[in-house]
C-alpha cells in the first residue's frame, strides 16, 4: 500500500488523530463537586479577582492553539481552513508526543488580516501560547507582527521560525564539518516566501555575510522592478546580495558553499551542484519533493545533503524545534520568543547530535532529548536575561 | 477542608482539568510520515476536494466546542471570559467522562452579539457541534437563534435546553408518582432568564396548561409595563398565566402542584409550601444555594424535593442530559436538535430510573446507562424522521 493510501486508511480508522483527556478523576459525587459545581465557582471567583490566577488553576498554562486559515498548507497552497485541519491535528499530536504540550487545532475561516487578528485575540483566553501555521506570505508577516504586539501571550509562526531554527542547526553542524566560519560562507537561498525570508534573516544574524536570495523569477536585488511593491522581499533584497549579482539560479550557485532551498521541486540540477565550491552543502527542503534528490546531489559531488523527508538521512524538520520552544515558553511564561532565543535553540539542536558526520548532522526526530535540550537552553537564557 | 479550598487545591495541583491526547501512535518515522508529511497531504487533498470528508478523516466528527463569553457564569454573573474557563473545562471533562465526546473550551472575549456570532462561525471548522454555555439572557437567545440558522453544525445552549430537559425528566416522574396528568398540573415557575423561559416552553409543549412564571419583580403577565421592552419575557407572558393572575411569589404558589425554581436562593418559605396543593413537588434549582433547602420543604409537607446539588437526593443536573444529546448528534450527524428530540430525551431520562420513589425520581449522574439511553432514544427518533 502506498503511503498516501495508508494515511487515508489510518485517518479514517481513528476519525482523525486528536482527542481530549481529563487530567482529574471523575468517579464520585465528591469529584464532581470539586471539578464542577459548587467547587469550580471558587476557582472562577479566584480568576475573576486576579486574572493572572488563570495560569495557576486552568489548562491555559499548558495549552497552545495551533492556528491556520489554510492559505498555504504544506506544498498544496491555498486549500482553505477545512482542508488544513488534518495538518493542524498532526501538529498537535507532535506537540503532545514530544513535549507533553496540550495543543489544539483552531482553523479560522478568514483571510482578511484585521478579521483574522481580531478573532485570534478574542479566542486566546484558553491558550498560553499561539502557534501560527500554514498562512501565506506576506499576510503571515503582518498577522504575526500584530499578534505579537497586541497579545499578552507569545506568538510563533512555525513555518518561519521553526524552519529557520532547524536549518540554522543543520548549518552550524555543516560549518563544523567543513571547518568554516559563518562569515566566510557563501550561501545561496532559493525561496523568498515566509520561510525563505526568515531563514535569510537568521543566517544574517548568525554572522553570514554573503547570502544571495532567489524567488521564482531569479536573484533578489533592490533594483528589480517587480519586487518594489513587496516590502518584505524588498527589505530582504537590501539586506542580502552584497556583491549585487543578478541572474538565475544557475548563475547564483557558481562557487557557493551552501545551497538552501525552501522553494520548489527539482530546480537544482547536478550541473549546478558541480559548479558550486569544493565540498558543497545542499539543504533541499521543498516538501515532499525536494529541490534535488539526495542521490543526484551526492553523485554530483555534494559533501552534505539534507532534506525535510524522513526517508533520507539528515531530516531537517521543524518538528525538531517547536516542541522544545513551546515547552520553554509555557514553563517559564516567556512573553516573547526573541532572536537570541532562536539562535540559542539552533545551537542546542546542533549540540544534540552525538556522532557528527556528513550523513548525521541533525538529530533524529525521535531523540527524546532534543526538545528538552532546546527548552533548557531557552530557559537558561531567559534566566540570564532576567538577572541582567 | 471545605469544598472551595479543596477545589482550589485540586485545580492547582493538576493545572486545570483538561489536556489533549493522541489517538494514534507516533513512535517511528513511518508513523510520522502517515500522520504528518507527506501522508497527511493526501488527507488534506481529500478534504479540499470534498469538504464533507472532514467528518471521515478528522477529529471534527467527535469534537464539540464548549463556548462562553462569561456573561452569566454559574450564579456568579458577568465575570468575564477568563473567569469562565474553569467552568468550561469542567464541562469538557464531563463530556469526555460520560459520553466519550472530545469537548474543548473556547472562551470568547466578546459580548457584542454580531461579533460573537461571527467569531463562532469562523472558528467552527474543527468542531462537529457547538455547546453554548453561561451566556446572559437575552443575548443568548439571539446568539443561539442566529448560530442555528447560519451554521451547518448543531448548536445547543445547555443552560436553556439541558436544564429544561433535566427538569422535564424529573417532572415526568413526579407526575407518575402523583398519578397526575400534565394538563392537570398547576405549575409555578420562578425565574425568567435563559433557563426559566426555556423550561416554560418545554412544559407547555409537553402539555402543561397552567403555568405561572415569575421574575424578580413578580408574576409575568402581558400588561406589566416593565416587560414590554423584553420581547422574550413578553412572549412567555403571553403563552402562560391562563387565568391572568398578578402578584408576588407568595400569591402565585397558593394551590400550586409544582414549584420550579431557576432563580435565587431562599425565596420559597415554609409557609409558601404549606399554601400549595396537597403533596406539592418542589424543584429548587438555584445553584449552589437553592430556593428552599430540602429539609425545610419536606418539613413543610413537600412530597418530592429536587435540587441541582449532589449532596441532596434527586439531583436534577443538566450533566445528566448533554452528554447523551451530543453523543447522538455527533454519531448521526443530526443537523439540529428539534423540540421532539428534547421531549424524547426527557422521557428517556425519566425511564432510566429503576426504582421510582419520591427520593429517587432522577437517575444518578454516575449511572453510565443514562447518556446512552438518551442518545439511543434520539437516534431512534432521528431514524424514524428520516424514514417518514
Amino acid at each position: 500500500m502506498d503511503i498516501y493510501k495508508e494515511a487515508l486508511e489510518l485517518h479514517k480508522e481513528f476519525n482523525g488523530k486528536l482527542g481530549v483527556q481529563s487530567k482529574v478523576s471523575l468517579n464520585t459525587p465528591n469529584d464532581l463537586s470539586l471539578i464542577y459545581t459548587p467547587g469550580v465557582a471558587e476557582v472562577s471567583r479566584a480568576v475573576a479577582n486576579n486574572q493572572d490566577d488563570i495560569y495557576k488553576y486552568t489548562m491555559k498554562s499548558n495549552t497552545v492553539a495551533v492556528i491556520s486559515n489554510g492559505t498555504a498548507v504544506l506544498g498544496l497552497g491555498n486549500i482553505g481552513a477545512h482542508a488544513s485541519l488534518p495538518v493542524m491535528e498532526g501538529k498537535a499530536t507532535i506537540f503532545k508526543r514530544f513535549a507533553n504540550v496540550d495543543a489544539f487545532p483552531v482553523c479560522i475561516d478568514a483571510t482578511d488580516v484585521d478579521e483574522f487578528v481580531n478573532i485570534v485575540k478574542k479566542i486566546s483566553v484558553s491558550f498560553g501560547a499561539i502557534n501560527l501555521e500554514d498562512i501565506a506570505a506576506p499576510a503571515c508577516f503582518e498577522i504575526e507582527k500584530r499578534l505579537i504586539e497586541e497579545l499578552d501571550i507569545p506568538v510563533f509562526h512555525d513555518d518561519q521560525h521553526g524552519t529557520a531554527i532547524a536549518l540554522l542547526g543543520a548549518f552550524i553542524n555543516a560549518l563544523k564539518l567543513k571547518n568554516m566560519k559563518a562569515q566566510d560562507a557563501k550561501v545561496v537561498l532559493s525561496g523568498a516566501g515566509a520561510a525563505g525570508i526568515t531563514v535569510a534573516k537568521i543566517l544574517l544574524q548568525y554572522g553570514v555575510k554573503d547570502i544571495v536570495v532567489l524567488d521564482s523569477k531569479g536573484i533578489l536585488h533592490p533594483k528589480r522592478s517587480d519586487i518594489v511593491s513587496n516590502k518584505f522581499k524588498l527589505e530582504i533584497a537590501k539586506m542580502t546580495n552584497p556583491n549585487g549579482v543578478t541572474g538565475d539560479l544557475s548563475q547564483a550557485v557558481i562557487g557557493a558553499d551552501f545551497f538552501i532551498g525552501v522553494s520548489a521541486p527539482n530546480i537544482l540540477t547536478a550541473d549546478m551542484v558541480k559548479s558550486m565550491a569544493k565540498d558543497p552543502v545542499i539543504f533541499a527542503m521543498a516538501n515532499p519533493h525536494p529541490e534535488i534528490l539526495p542521490d543526484v546531489a551526492l553523485d554530483a559531488g555534494a559533501f552534505i545533503v539534507g532534506t525535510g523527508r524522513s526517508d533520507f538521512p539528515n531530516q531537517i524538520n521543524n518538528a525538531l524545534v517547536f516542541p522544545g520552544i513551546f515547552r520553554a515558553i509555557l514553563d517559564e511564561r516567556i512573553p516573547k520568543v526573541t532572536e537570541n532565543m532562536k539562535i540559542i535553540a539552533a545551537e542546542a539542536l546542533a549540540d544534540s547530535v552525538r556522532e557528527l558526520s556528513p550523513s548525521n548532522i541533525i538529530p533524529s526526530l525521535f531523540d527524546e532529548y532534543v526538545p528538552f535540550n532546546i527548552a533548557n537552553a531557552i530557559k537558561e537564557l531567559n534566566l540570564k536575561n532576567a538577572q541582567n
